[in-house]
């Protein structure tokens, strides 16, 4: 059993009619504020008009980058970077979905880095310091809200790259269920998707596990089954947004790792989909992580598909392991495909095998998958590839 | 739903051979540390040594206070208190269990007031500073290492009083499995009881609930179930010792309770027990803990035991929901005193009824026991007692 460090500061307001306390919060680290979004929703849902005018009534100085894409491209966090340096920001003040949340993470990192903010994510240069991050949350997916990592894309190089600093760590989030009460249903599914493979890909592994923990990912699997198809059904349902946002935050904050040192699976390979194709994240992901589980299935990591059966979708334990392991992969088939209603393939979405080897290459060195799971070469990718077809 | 403010700062290292970290850390917050520890047990397993060693190895200066109370004294706090102030003392380093944690955040609490500590335990004066805190644990009960909280005795008004101050946070907590390993068999039984109610008094509650904290603690119940007798019979295992102690912090660090503000049951009763017999505060759980569940088990509760038994004891769920509430008390008691081997009745730890009354008023008055998950008033603490006998 391996030894960690629990450190997650994020001090986190949760539920309605918490935003009375964010000019306080703000005001801890100073007055020019840079607000940074997507696409408008925040407008069109009455939730940038309550920000601005808690800025003001705190007397602090609002700039704003508006426009971060789902996927958060480099040259967003270029143009943060560029206001944060101009304006002498303070703090910044992300509102959004954990695309808006990464990009900004990697604007306060690079805002003290005069370059090309694509070197951080190629390592060429370190992170050590990083502005203040303060967020309010309108989706419940990646978890970006509680903890130190983000994801950038460079459509010129076709990468995505994935990167954790402390730092970047926020020191405040705003979890307001009723803020996602207008995310669609399909975005909902992704969303769920998403935060049900961010916790597979830790539950499933080869380290001595703290069963605790275990039990813990297992609840939340649970609450994710339980109530996505509610929100997806009563988009206003207040209990079911609840669960499955705060669900989402402790699906990858670090809280169920507790010292598991393996690379993780599906996400990497994802990351080189959505790197190419633009699709959302965690439609990428359903769509592999029942052919990884396929996949990666034998007699050496039976045992912990039938914990994962057993435990979490309740298939009888007096049954022959195997056939509750299969068993376990076709329920989360029909949890994705079904339940979730998203696409099932590849050919569905519009991709085909044209970039699988070079897509394979980039997952397995970027994402050491020979450490994961399951270790996985680049056949084994393209075989997996292939099976979503 | 109530919404609420998440914010767990500590900073936790986790498992073996990590106190490495402790002059670097220590050093943060200054040069003159005061190590406060209990009966000497620290040195017999060699701990105490090896702190000694980090903080010079660091260049820090040492102070002692040794000797604090297994239920802590306001004695203690006013002696601690003392030396922080005549030796300025820059940051605590508490190394025990519970007690020592609970003790040495009141010192840190009375260094900045110029009085008897027994004032801010009474609430004539509060807590607005605290010197930093850092501490080892070697006993997982009590969950000290991961809140603000703390209960501190007073003998000569036979007062018990429990206070949270979120200044008295501990900055980091050590955690290492293996300063359980001598921990015997009865106080690992007690720590094991103790955190088992910590979160019995906050699953059953009527506030409505984030169903995802139920699941999360539906697993931390189930980890104990299975550990704490692991623990006992091979005090060694590192698994069941590591289970049982991250399970303790987590258990009342404050996740799980998700905005439930119900005042709780079990601890206000044994608070005023151990106040006057000086008895283990796990113990006097333990009698309580299934006595309160049957009082409290009714038409209008029996929903919620119906849950437990399930998904706790893994009772058939298509039983007669009473009949599993029933037999979900039963196992509780199965567990705490044929499992766990703890004494079952008041006589048998020499507590008579000539305490009753005193006890049952303070623990009402103190406890806010009609706010609790099922109203309580003094006749029915006194009940409760009775059934204890």
């Amino acid at each position: 059993m391996n030894s960690f460090i629990y450190d997650i500061p994020t001090r986190v307001y949760f539920g309605e009619n918490q935003l009375g306390n964010l000019g306080a919060e703000l005001s801890k680290y100073g007055k020019r504020v840079l607000l940074t979004y997507g696409g408008g929703s925040i407008k069109k849902i009455g939730l940038y008009g309550k920000i601005v005018e808690e800025v003001k009534k705190a007397g602090l100085e609002l700039f704003e980058l508006s426009g971060i894409e789902p996927n958060p491209r480099v040259s967003s966090v270029n143009a943060g970077a560029d206001i944060c340096k101009k304006e002498n920001i303070d703090v910044l003040l992300a509102v959004g979905g954990g695309s808006v949340i990464d990009c900004t993470k990697f604007i306060g990192a690079a805002a003290f880095y005069d370059g090309d903010a694509w070197d951080i994510l190629t390592q060429k240069v370190t992170v050590e310091k990083c502005l203040p991050i303060i967020d309010v949350l309108t989706l419940a997916a990646t978890g970006s809200e509680m903890d130190c990592g983000g994801v950038i894309s460079n459509p010129e190089t076709k990468d995505k790259i994935g990167l954790l600093f402390p730092v970047m760590q926020p020191k405040v989030s705003f979890l307001d269920p009723t803020n996602t009460y207008t995310v669609s249903k399909y975005q909902t599914a992704c969303g769920a998707a998403d935060m049900f493979n961010h916790i597979l890909e830790v539950y499933f592994n080869r380290n001595q596990d703290l069963y605790m923990l275990d039990t813990v990912m297992e609840g939340l699997l649970k609450t994710i089954i339980k109530f996505a198809p509610v929100a997806m059904a009563e988009p206003e349902n207040y209990e079911a947004r609840a669960n499955l946002m705060w669900t989402s935050s402790w699906a990858i904050n670090g809280f169920v790792n507790g010292g598991k040192m393996q690379a993780w699976s599906c996400h990497p390979m994802e990351h080189e989909l959505s790197a190419i194709y633009d699709i959302t994240h965690g439609l990428g992901l359903a769509i592999l992580t029942p052919r990884w589980m396929e996949y990666t299935l034998d007699e050496t990591t039976v045992s912990k598909f039938y914990q994962f059966g057993c435990n979490v979708f309740g298939i009888d334990p007096k049954l022959d392991p195997m056939d509750v392991a299969k068993k376990s992969i076709e329920m989360v088939s029909e949890f994705l495909f079904h339940t979730l209603e998203l696409q099932n393939s590849f050919t569905e979405i519009g991709i085909d095998t044209s970039n699988f080897e070079v897509m394979a290459r980039k997952a397995v060195m970027l994402g050491g998958l020979a450490y994961a799971f399951k270790p996985l070469n680049e056949d084994d990718v393209v075989n997996i590839f292939k099976m979503c077809l």
